[in-house]
């Protein structure tokens, strides 16, 4: 594809031409190659484009990268996000795997299952007794649907994944492989005779455009739903408790826990292998950064560190003089030695 | 049902029964509905007395919250464990899905195994040769139990879920999808020439009445065996390692982390995402608090907190300095600069 | 088997060898058994000796010890690395489970697929086009394997696995069951509308002889690939994000999680529960402790704890001064009384 083309495809409307090269798709900055299209963010990765070897750049509206760009006889286009662009190059060029339409004949379908057009079932896919899929609904090999449960148009469910009883999945979601949705909460009370389980006669709301990352699990609770909210997009090993509500475009990083019946607003961030203990209350667009530990409500808007997790600025500061301890330890002792106070 | 039938059915003795009505399923109090019965815990939820639009509730052997229910005209029962008995009342009105009794014709079962009866195996079940299943066991479909392996009644083994070979399962116990039980420690030998596998040819062994979280994994280890004791409850994505010996009733939560030879005594609670160290041993009642990094021994009854883990009160007491250090920090550079120290 | 011809197989050439006992298996050295060989690492588990119920022990190159068994009539064999030794008896005496040669009839394998030889392949696997499958493999039951993949000679792929779209994994690896490798990365760009999915274009690369612990997940990048290095060993429920690049010998415990473009040198040690934040690099022989948060690049040899990770010889002092972080607040309090400083 030439990138004049390309261009004309992405509806951008400032480049630069240069010769209009070939181009054959996308490669990161880091590793550029010939014939291709990288991007640069910002400012802070100027110097790559003098040493690129990429036929194109995507740049951002920062005339002084243009400058530099052209100079170089490079060919460019902008735009105000280039990392969007990025990826719509990405998407231009990549012809993902799709299972093809149709039913494999060694999936187990109960006759009571209603079926959407254009689906795509798999290889040993079972599919219990009152289930309803969508349309265009892809389910890959070797994935169990329990009895009762919806599946909206168009998501693709990933190989060796369960879907359990009741659960409803909207439209457009993304669940990776492994991953278990809908199991039972982990609910059980203490009594004299020892654990007495609590049913989880509950379900799981799984609203459109939801992405559930590989061997997450998602547990459905006593009573009611637990609930991940429209565009909510979840990474692996994820685990969500009993009751748990969450907002819509909420991002929730790889390895991350929710006790059961946390309330997560909309937008909320939580990186990598932070906990939330249960009941706890997390605002709209809220931040709990890596390995934070959450025990009490977050204010919306707030970013919190730490364990248990406090605000951030106040973690970073305390941080610091964390690290000066030993060296404050003895400041202390010999101010006291001076002052002939008692040492304990 | 009449709420005299299920007060009759549960064998309550303490009741106001008002206007006796129907009852056609439990509701949280948080989310009270008509012609549900819900509960309160303690004088603490007292205000949802006077709001709940449930028809009944389950309260504590409290006169004032029994008069605060009557004076509303509401129907109640009385009983020292009102959760427990709320637990009954769910069980009562939920039907779980049971997989139906029979063999599914898609299973690969080796002629060598033998089967209890009214055994309910799924589709695409496969499992291998020695294999020993007990009466009224539920293998849900796409589970593999690899050879050698024996599986107490009633136990209830969910989809997708991997049984490695010689492991031992109790009866009645509960292995939820995706969990893999049994499976090869994680043990290598250092050696000039890089990492030298220690074959890990003993077994895991499962009392009875024991539940294993979705996604979790429990390792077999090099010789000898590990042992999850008489019902402890294990949360989703767990991992326990080779030749981890745990105690009866222990509840560990979602996350928890033990490397291997971990001892651990009766009753422990380990709350999310909680680590234990190779070969730490933890008594008796102990309860390690969420996120805990646990790197000794821990005594009977202790509660600890923190990375590496204190005795709880402490944590908190040194948590609280913690916020304040900054401050601290000042002070003491102020106190140096007035005493004429020098700084370092 | 007699000890003598024991010593033999292993070539071992320090040994005495008493009454010349018969070896039927080994035994750990706190569970000792008649008729085994056990193995004592170093002087501090001498008292063992005296106790031992084993009929020979494996001992390092250390008189001291070597004289203790001997005066207990105990054989002996000794190595500078029992512990290795130790490792060669216990495979000796272990025959694996081993998938049988063949294919299963149920396995569902495309046209296009290319079989090596004497490969074994499990019931109900499944195969998509274009995948390469080198010799004597083995697929256990329920593996699913996506297009375009290639599995080296030898590797063994457990059960319940899901191998990803161009995937390439290489010689003498294992798999473990529930494994999910080469799946999409969590790639999302923010933008006005929401999260815009950045298409996982990429592929992960597994070098020879890494080993994959169970329902471990390692995702594929948008562009490039996800690298494992030779020899590197990773346990179970570890997260590795989209285009890390691990080097050779590392060993990853359980429950570590990297965010993306995590450079990893060779031999890196990270102890359980360790998360690596995005880009970070962390250089050959370093070691990141349980539960370290890494938050910045990691110089070789370096070992580092807590979060955000220091040093670990810092990490301790610090941590030693926090546990009397209470007391040095009221000192400091007092001091502050003292000197007539006003309270803040």
């Amino acid at each position: 594809m030439k990138l004049s083309q390309l261009i004309q495809t992405l509806g951008i409307t400032e480049f630069h031409l240069a010769d209009d090269p070939d181009i054959t798709g996308a490669s990161p900055i880091e590793a550029p190659q010939p014939q291709t299209i990288s991007y640069i963010e910002g400012s802070k990765f100027a110097s790559h484009i003098n040493s690129t070897t990429a036929s194109a750049l995507i740049l951002p509206n920062d005339p002084t990268l243009q400058q530099q760009a052209t100079d170089r006889q490079l060919a460019w286009l902008a735009d105000p996000q280039p990392r969007k662009v990025f990826a719509q190059v990405i998407a231009l060029f990549y012809q993902p795997f799709r299972l093809p339409i149709g039913i494999h004949p060694t999936a187990v379908i109960d006759p009571s299952v209603v079926l959407g057009q254009a689906v795509a079932i798999g290889a040993h896919v079972v599919i219990q007794a009152g289930v309803k899929i969508g349309n265009e609904v892809s389910i890959h090999p070797n994935v169990v649907i329990y009895p009762d449960t919806q599946i909206g148009d168009r998501t693709i469910i990933h190989a060796n994944a369960t879907i359990h009883e009741r659960t409803q999945i909207g439209a457009d979601c993304l669940i990776q492989s492994g991953a278990v949705i809908g199991a039972e909460g982990f609910g059980f009370v203490p009594t004299p005779e020892g654990w007495l389980k609590m049913e989880q006669s509950g379900q799981v709301l799984i609203e459109d455009q939801v992405e559930i990352g590989c061997n997450s699990t998602i547990d459905r609770p006593a009573l009611g739903n637990t609930r991940i909210g429209h565009s909510t997009k979840i990474d692996n090993l994820v685990h969500i408790g009993h009751g748990c509500q969450i907002g819509a475009g909420c991002i929730l990083a790889g390895q991350v826990g929710l006790a059961g019946a946390v309330q997560v607003g909309k937008r909320v961030i939580m990186a990598g292998q932070v906990g939330i203990v249960d009941h706890v209350k997390i605002g709209d667009n809220a931040i709990a950064s890596a390995k934070a530990g959450v025990h009490s409500d977050v204010e919306a808007g707030a970013i919190v560190t730490g364990v248990p997790a406090i605000p951030h600025k106040l973690f970073v500061k305390a941080t610091a003089v964390f690290n000066r301890l030993p060296e404050m330890y003895q400041s202390l002792r010999q101010i006291q030695k001076q002052m002939g106070v008692e040492r304990k």
